[in-house]
C-alpha cells in the first residue's frame, strides 16, 4: 500500500495525442508484435474457431484489452476481422459477411480515449466502443465476448508489490527501478503479484468470453534461466535507473524518491507463464509459440529505441516524480548512455522472448 | 455544402473538462429536464416495459445518445436502472437483480470522453462503454439495445441546411444565427433538414432496438403557433447574434463571417414533431407529454443562464470564428444585454416546451 494506505497503482497511460513524443508516433516495436502475430491469428481463426456455433445472433464481439491509443490496436483488430471474414465466407459459401462486428477498445481510465476515437479508421466495418477500466476487473457482461485480444500488456501488474518499497522488508528494491532478477526476495514479491494478477485476469475473461471463444495473448517473457537485467529491455530499465540516480547525486531529485520508484511491470519466464495458464480450469491452452518480431530493439537506431521508451515511460515517471524532475534532462542523459551501451555491450544481452498464446474458453464449465 | 464541398457539420461538443466554463459545471438546465423526466421514466418502465420477453440472455443494454460529459447522463442512466431493478425484482419476486446491465454512452467524436470516463460513478452497477459517433448514423449492431435514451439533443441537426448560407438563395439567413421563424424560406429549409434527420434517426434506432424495447426522448420544442424568436431560448440566441454583429460593426470580426454563422439546431413545433414520429412504421408512440422543468431559464439568475449558454455555445462559436474572436469580450457584452433584457422584456417571451416521448419498437416488422 502507498503512503496513504492506497494501493500502489501506477498510471500505465502511454503518452497521448500525436505529437513527437506520443505513443502513436513511437510504437513501432509494439507494432512489430502485432505484425508478427498476423499469420498466427489467421491460422488460429481459420483452423480452430467454431464460428458457426456461437454466431446465431449474427453479432460477433471482439475486445482489445490494454489497447492504448492506436494505431497498433486498429491494425490488430483489422487482422482479426479479416480472418473472421475469410472464415465466414468460406463456411457459408457466400461473398457477403452477414455478421455484424462490434469492437470494444479497452484500456485504463487514464488512457487518451479522445485520441483513440478520433483516429478510428474511417472505413472500418465494425461498431466501435471504448471501455475504460483495468483488465484485472470485470469489463463486460457474462458470455458477451467472442474473441478477446491482449497485445504486449500482460506485464503491467495491477499494483506494485508493497514489499519492494518497504524499507524494512528484505524485498526492499533499493538501487533499482525494476525486478532485475538478482535479488531473490524482490523477484519473489514480483512473481507472487504476477501470479495473483494472472489468475484474476484469466478468471475475469473466463466469465466474459463465450464458451468456444478465444483469448489471444501476445506477451513478452524471459527465456528460462535468463534474468530481466540480462535482457535488452532489462538493460534499458537499468540504464534509466542509473540516470535517475545520477540526478539524485547532483541533488536534482531526492534519492529516497528514486528508491521508492519501481516499475509495476514484471516479465515472467516462459515456463512460469505456461504453468499459470495450464492451471486455469476454464481455458484450454491451444497454442503457445515464439513470435518473431522483426522490429526488435537490436535492429533499430538509438533514436528510435529512445523515442519508443520515452513514449512509454514519461507518463509513469511523471506520475511518481511530478514537477520535480526535468524530463528533457533525464532523457538526454538516457540517450547518451543508450548510445554508449549500444556500441559496447549489446552482444552481452539476450532478446526478450515474445509469445503468441491462443486459449480457448472451454465449453463445459 | 461548405466552401470545399464538405457538408456543413458543426461541432456540437459542449465545453470539456470541469473548469468554471465547462458543461459539467453548467448544465443545471439540462439537469432539470432529466429530473422532471424521472417520474415518467419510472411509470413507463414499471407499467409498459416487457422485461421478461427480451431478457433471456440476462443482459440488458442501455444507450444514452448525445450524452455529453456528465453529470446529467449518469443521473439519467441511474434513474432508468433504478426503475428496471424495481420492475425486475417485483416480476421475479426476488431481492437479487440477476440481470447484467451494460450502458453505452454515445456522443460525437469531438465529445470529451476522457472527462466522461474519469467521472463515471465509482459505485455504478453496470458495465460502461463509450460510443463515438453521430446518432444520425448506425451506432450499434441490429437488435442489440433494449432501451435508448436521448435527452435534450434532438434539436442538433446532422448538418446545416446549405440554403441558409447561400447568398443567392431566398433562404439566405442574413442578420441572424438561428431559425427565428420570421422568414418562411429559412424556416422551410431548417424544417426540411429536421424532417430528414428525424427519419434517419428513427430508422437507425429501429434497427438497433430490440422489438419491445424503448426509445425515450426528452426534447425541447415550440408551442404550436409560437416562433423561435418569441421564446426565451430564441431571444437568447438573437441576443448572441446582436453581440456578434456589434463586434462586426467595431471591425473586430468580418460581417460576412457573422452572416455565414448559423446554429445547426432547430426546435420543431409540437405538432410537427408528433407528425414525424407517427409516420414512422417501426415505433409505436406510447406517450408524448409536457415535462415540467423546475430549472427553467426564467427562474435562474442572469449569471447562471449566462454560464449555461456559454458552456454550450463557446465551442460552436470557436469552431466557426477560430482565433479571430475574443470570447471573453463577446460573452461580456452578451451578459450585459442579457441582464438588460431580463429586467425589461422577459414577460414578452414564451417558455420553450419540453416533451417526454416514449416510443416502443414494434414487435412485428
Amino acid at each position: 500500500m502507498g503512503e496513504n494506505g492506497k494501493p500502489l497503482i501506477q498510471s500505465f497511460a502511454m503518452n497521448g495525442g500525436d505529437g513527437p513524443n506520443s505513443y502513436t508516433k513511437n510504437s513501432a516495436y509494439q507494432r512489430g508484435v502485432v505484425d508478427a502475430a498476423k499469420e498466427m491469428i489467421d491460422g488460429a481463426i481459420l483452423e480452430k474457431l467454431d464460428l458457426k456455433s456461437f454466431c446465431l445472433g449474427n453479432i460477433f464481439r471482439i475486445a482489445d484489452l490494454g489497447c492504448s491509443i492506436g494505431p497498433n490496436t486498429f491494425i490488430a483488430v483489422q487482422n482479426i476481422i479479416d480472418a473472421i471474414e475469410q472464415k465466414y465466407k468460406a463456411e457459408n459459401q457466400t461473398h457477403n459477411l452477414n455478421l455484424e462486428l462490434q469492437v470494444f477498445f479497452n484500456d485504463t481510465v487514464e488512457n487518451d480515449f479522445n485520441t483513440l476515437f478520433k483516429s478510428l479508421p474511417p472505413s472500418r466495418q465494425y461498431f466501435a466502443a471504448g471501455v475504460p477500466g483495468s483488465f484485472y476487473d470485470h469489463l463486460f457482461p457474462k458470455s458477451s465476448i467472442h474473441l478477446a485480444h491482449l497485445s504486449f500488456a500482460l506485464h503491467w501488474l495491477s499494483e506494485l508489490p508493497k514489499e519492494v518499497v518497504d524499507t524494512k522488508s528484505p524485498a526492499w528494491n533499493k538501487g533499482s527501478i525494476q525486478c532485475t532478477g538478482y535479488v531473490k526476495e524482490v523477484a519473489d514479491a514480483y512473481a507472487s503479484q504476477f501470479k495473483n494478477d494472472m489468475r484474476t485476469f484469466l478468471d475475469a475473461r473466463a466469465d466474459e468470453i463465450v464458451p468456444g471463444g478465444f483469448l489471444i495473448i501476445l506477451a513478452a517473457a524471459l527465456p528460462d534461466g535468463v534474468l530481466m537485467s540480462q535482457t535488452v529491455m532489462g538493460m534499458h530499465h537499468d540504464l534509466l535507473a542509473s540516470c535517475l540516480y545520477d540526478m539524485a547525486k547532483l541533488g536534482l531529485i531526492e534519492e529516497d524518491k528514486v528508491d521508492s520508484f519501481n516499475l509495476s511491470s514484471y516479465f515472467p519466464h516462459v515456463s512460469e507463464l505456461k504453468e499459470l495458464i495450464d492451471e486455469n480450469e476454464y481455458f484450454k491452452n491451444e497454442k503457445m509459440e515464439i513470435l518473431n518480431n522483426p522490429w526488435s530493439f537490436e535492429l533499430q537506431t538509438v533514436e528510435t529505441v529512445f523515442s519508443q521508451i520515452r513514449a512509454v515511460m514519461e507518463g509513469i515517471i511523471n506520475d511518481h516524480f511530478g514537477n520535480m524532475i526535468n524530463m528533457d534532462n533525464l532523457f538526454e542523459n538516457f540517450c547518451h548512455k543508450l548510445a554508449e551501451h549500444r556500441l559496447t555491450c549489446d552482444q552481452k544481452f539476450c532478446k526478450n522472448t515474445e509469445l503468441f498464446i491462443l486459449l480457448e474458453r472451454k465449453k463445459f464449465n
